[in-house]
């Protein structure tokens, strides 16, 4: 029996949800890119986030000079936790959201299947698009903003872990005497090096009197932080230090474990750049020294701030978009 | 073409080489048990010990009432760094082996295929042949010994890493202000928990004049200080509760990382049972009454002693002679 020409909608949808704006990034068939966007996101009620997700899509259809009956299928990367089975996204505190079908309603709402999973991982899932790092099989991605959480690829596919709960690195006890984290634990990565925690220790530095330029930062920001470390005050470069020698030990930690080829950081606090990614090296070169083991295991090129042109998160997306038609398209004898 | 009947040899040698033993575990090819053996470790020279394993391993066969014509393949389990492609160990302290090509020795010598890998590994590896593991695709198992490393099954697979290093987690750093380990760091979890360091802690603690059982005890050893805790001795106690509490926080790190669904604790020092487990146990408890993803990721049945019963190593062997039989048939087309 001969076939029909292809003639399948060929356009995916990759989307990542932040607490903030809503990317779209549209493709080909062929991975080319059709068009971007990016929209504020709604937070009105949980299902004005859900319409302006549907509403995102459609504006990057438009970028892309297409229309709904030529998408195939929407990857949607979500700030929470995701039952990549059923779509439900079970909890995703910054869209109050909780046990949301929002698979199965963006389904019903696009006329296309979405699949959706944490955006962590999907930024994992994205560098395997990008040049550099589509040849690595085992990687780590950590993303270091208001949390901190990771995404792994090992042995070249995403790794979920037993209850895809694989990559709470945010909650990896660092310092037992350290300070007490929103999970309960304390001295959780988290509690010690992301955005709210930094903010808190200069907002500290300036309570106590130092002599620091943070004092005209209102409020004091993570961001703020490095900034002024950049400019050269003493008491932000003190902070940013602090921050570097526990994310080293993190890293450390991780790589010792699983021999990861590649740890890319990004999220809003790494994007402050050099200010951040220093003194992550320099505690990590001290370790070399001390150690042939670790000047095996821990040489400064395997560790990568995210490029800041890449957007590893609707790269990731529109790889799920794609995994997840192909595995349908098997499921229902589509060839 | 007809086929003509199997009437490859079906017998399987699992070897796991200790710095004091060398166990040999025979099965044939329904993985029934047909004999075992334990002889001790000829150490006067690499290549005594070399002779040593291909001893065992005849004394073995006798053992399973066979011979060496009725071998198919070995699998070695080597307490050291190993080149499972080539079959050189790369460096096995105990054995005093550096760039040993032990496997193409051993094959020279007993004419079959024999395949090698890390020890610890090939305890992760057989537990899968223990029917309360066999179903778990995501697990660890830590050995904790002289040294501390760990076998990691992920996706229900044997995962080794980039550079075939993961499972160091010995030297994952716990406290950086802690003592300094052989492998140039400060304050891995091998320096704080290993044997050595247990020990070290009781002989400190009687150089300082505590009163403590373990003044009875020459040498004092980390078997003796778990002995003293049993008994009722407050400063083993003490030691012990120390020791579960830096293994408590690695197993948390791991687990948070990687969301295993079963970690599995042996090797010498762990043999001491439940002096060694409860303080560990007791430190996750402390952590799920502070936290609920403690309470979700932690919960205590999730953590095993390795069943004492059970020889971990020779059947992770056996299922790598297996393996690695079932890839070189393929690859000379032997069916």
């Amino acid at each position: 029996m001969s076939q029909l020409p292809n003639t399948r909608p060929e356009l995916l949808a990759g989307v990542d949800v932040g607490g903030t704006k809503i990317a779209v990034l549209v493709v080909d068939g062929q991975g080319q890119v059709c068009g971007h966007t990016s929209t504020p996101t709604p937070l009105n009620s949980p299902e004005s986030t859900l319409d302006g997700i549907v509403t995102a899509i459609r504006r990057g259809l438009v970028a892309a000079h297409a229309s709904l009956s030529d998408l195939g299928a929407v990857g949607v990367g979500i700030p929470g936790r995701v039952d990549t089975q059923t779509g439900v996204v079970r909890l995703a505190v910054n869209l109050r959201w909780q046990e949301m079908p929002a698979g199965a309603q963006l389904g019903a709402a696009l006329g296309v299947p979405c699949f959706l999973e944490n955006d962590v991982r999907l930024g994992a899932l994205g560098l395997q698009r990008h040049p550099d790092y589509a040849h690595i099989q085992d990687l780590a991605y950590i993303s270091i903003g208001t949390g901190i959480a990771a995404g792994l690829i090992l042995n070249g596919r995403l790794y979920r872990g037993a209850h895809g709960m694989a990559g709470e690195v945010g909650h990896m006890i660092i310092d037992p005497a350290g300070p007490r984290c929103a999970c309960g634990l304390h001295g959780c990565l988290e509690a010690l090096t992301a955005g709210p925690a930094i903010a808190r220790l200069g907002q500290q530095a300036i309570t106590a009197g130092a002599d620091t330029q943070l004092r005209h930062y209102q409020p004091v920001t993570a961001a703020a932080v490095y900034q002024a470390a950049r400019a050269g005050d003493a008491v932000a470069q003190a902070i940013a230090t602090q921050t570097g020698r526990y994310l080293a030990y993190a890293l450390q930690q991780l790589v010792m474990a699983y021999d990861m080829e590649r740890v890319v950081v990004g999220g809003g606090v790494a994007r402050a750049g050099d200010p951040f990614l220093q003194p992550i090296l320099e505690e990590l070169a001290r370790l070399r020294q001390d150690s042939a083991l670790a000047r095996e295991l821990l040489p400064a090129e395997k560790f990568h701030l995210l490029p800041p042109d890449f957007d590893a998160g609707t790269w990731g997306a529109v790889a799920l978009a794609s995994q997840g038609l192909r595995r349908t398209s098997h499921a229902i004898g589509v060839i």
